[in-house]
């Protein structure tokens, strides 16, 4: 049986299951939309750490732990770590992975490593190379701002146009195998579709949505074009951190390729906070998706609200130091297919 | 057919072919040690661009396509890229992957990225998602000396236990099926074992090869564990780079196992310059067990002087920040195997 359609999605014919997951945010996510649905909710954003980064390295190992703890297996269990995040040479990740004593694979695709990591995670589970994995991925709002931008003592605003990077951290637990307590009972996940890097020359480090957005749009009609779907055979199309512009504008890009995602669309930044929180053009992050996705939407699916879902997540790949060279920020999407079984 | 055995090894029961490959480097690796190994050695380290991250990443897509053209394949023919490399955000693999155009997978393992992506190139071949499939990575001086270090125009001075980052980017292409050009015929890809990370406490950001080498053994020890192999079921155990303080330390940590590495060992960093060319402690980086590999031990697999080759790429997983907060350096390594057949 074919293990790959079309130009570039694979299909996991074993189905392996989500089996269980978690998620940690801070503050501001733990009162947004989602508010009640996370495992922890931090009550200051150093989480008893001296330093932001520490604080990022801990929630993301309590993160992987507590999906692993959940379905009722030990760290000694987990045959890999597939997993990312936004710091310099992977450092939440990194350091992570050495306190948690697993093997692990070190993922970088920015704010798309939450679907990256579940490709691959896919591939090793379905593909009997190993089984159960860990997915996971983190971001922390005051870790990525002052490697990113400006430091947070600087008071800078904010650009109408920007997102707030999420402090989150998702981990999501995949098996081929029963686990002595599942969470999840329904949840397989059957296909991916690797990205293409695509860049239609956005500069402004304050709009990145606008610049993943053209990604994104090429992943989805690549996976319909693979797996000869229409729109409509899924409930649920799910992209990771475009915010409010750049989920716009995958809307009108997807329009002009026939494509009515209004109905059954739904961003994972855009959806995170409330507006009367004030943070306009939504969330983004590698943590943005992996929460929502944890917390959220794997919940929709267990309970039958949604039968099939395409998860997307988007990455901005670019850096300062590419910006300042002049370069434009490319957008890299993957998606994996998330479905129902009895 | 079980495909994975023991803790961490993985089997790739097909033997996925390495069919082609390509090295490029500067000029200090070019009057190296492999002098005459390499596809291109660059008359200047900026390769005609106008800044040392372009340069890179012009190395990167240039070997990158050469391993496909000598082979015979079009780029649209390549299933997946598997690549990374030392820059924040990984630019030097996004941007090549931008202008390469195909699906593409981001790692971050610092310089254990080539054994990395070929252990993940080996599981989307071998588990049949895709074929043929890149496996890169690279490195150059310039770039990492000013990320990592101080700026080259402050003229410091190298500690005794410094290595040097070569300047190189290596690429291999792997493929279940025949190609219509393959530069290699003997070459197959049989197994890998999943790093784990490890760090005992070293700190000195100049003595990486002391913070990697425990990785290397963890491996080397897990992966004869596993296959249930002795260490002279191996021809040859390749480690990336170590350099020469950290290939002695690793000889010493393996006779404390038992194992006896003496006659049987190389070590890329160690071995790609020549003691005349004054760089001491040897090479480092992700490229230097990159272009290693594809320019000079691929061809003693080829021609019949090694047999079976473990190969590990070792990396060191700290950030300037993380040691400015008091954080020693952890490192993994990932092995594969690589065994000639008719």
């Amino acid at each position: 049986m074919r293990k790959r359609i079309g130009e570039r999605t694979l299909l996991f014919r074993s189905e392996p299951r989500v089996r269980s997951a978690a998620a940690i945010a801070a503050k501001n996510e733990g009162e947004g939309a989602f508010s009640g649905m996370f495992d922890t909710v931090l009550e200051d954003d150093k989480f008893g750490e001296d330093s932001f980064e520490k604080a990022e390295c801990r929630m993301f190992r309590t993160a992987a732990l507590l999906a692993c703890q959940k379905a009722g297996l030990e760290l000694s269990d987990i045959h890999a770590m597939l997993a990312g995040d936004l710091l310099n040479q992977l450092i939440t990740a990194n350091y992570a992975a050495r306190d948690l004593g697993i093997p692990f694979l070190g993922l970088y695709g920015a704010c798309s490593t939450m679907a990256e990591s579940l490709l691959l995670g896919g591939v090793l589970s379905d593909g009997g190379y190993c089984s159960p994995v860990l997915c996971c991925a983190s971001s922390h709002f005051s870790t990525a701002e002052r490697q990113y931008r400006y430091p947070l003592e600087m008071g800078t605003t904010a650009p109408p146009t920007a997102q707030r990077t999420v402090t989150g951290a998702g981990a999501l637990l995949l098996s081929t195998q029963d686990v002595p307590l599942p969470v999840f009972s329904h949840v397989a996940l059957t296909a991916a579709t690797i990205g293409r890097v695509v860049d239609l020359g956005i500069t402004d480090m304050n709009n990145m949505g606008a610049a993943m957005a053209p990604a994104c749009c090429d992943t989805i009609l690549a996976h319909l074009s693979d797996t000869g779907s229409d729109i409509s055979d899924y409930d649920l199309v799910v992209s990771g951190d475009l915010g409010t512009f750049g989920s716009e504008m995958l809307l009108d890009l997807a329009k002009k390729y026939g494509l009515d995602l209004i109905g059954r669309y739904l961003d994972c930044g855009a959806s995170i906070y409330l507006p009367e929180q004030g943070f306009s053009c939504g969330g983004s992050g590698a943590g943005c998706s992996a929460v929502v996705l944890a917390a959220e939407l794997l919940n929709r699916i267990e309970r039958g609200d949604v039968n099939r879902m395409l998860f997307l997540a988007t990455g901005a790949l670019m850096s300062p130091t590419s910006g300042m060279q002049g370069e434009s920020i490319p957008g890299i999407a993957h998606a994996v297919v998330l479905e129902r079984r009895d």
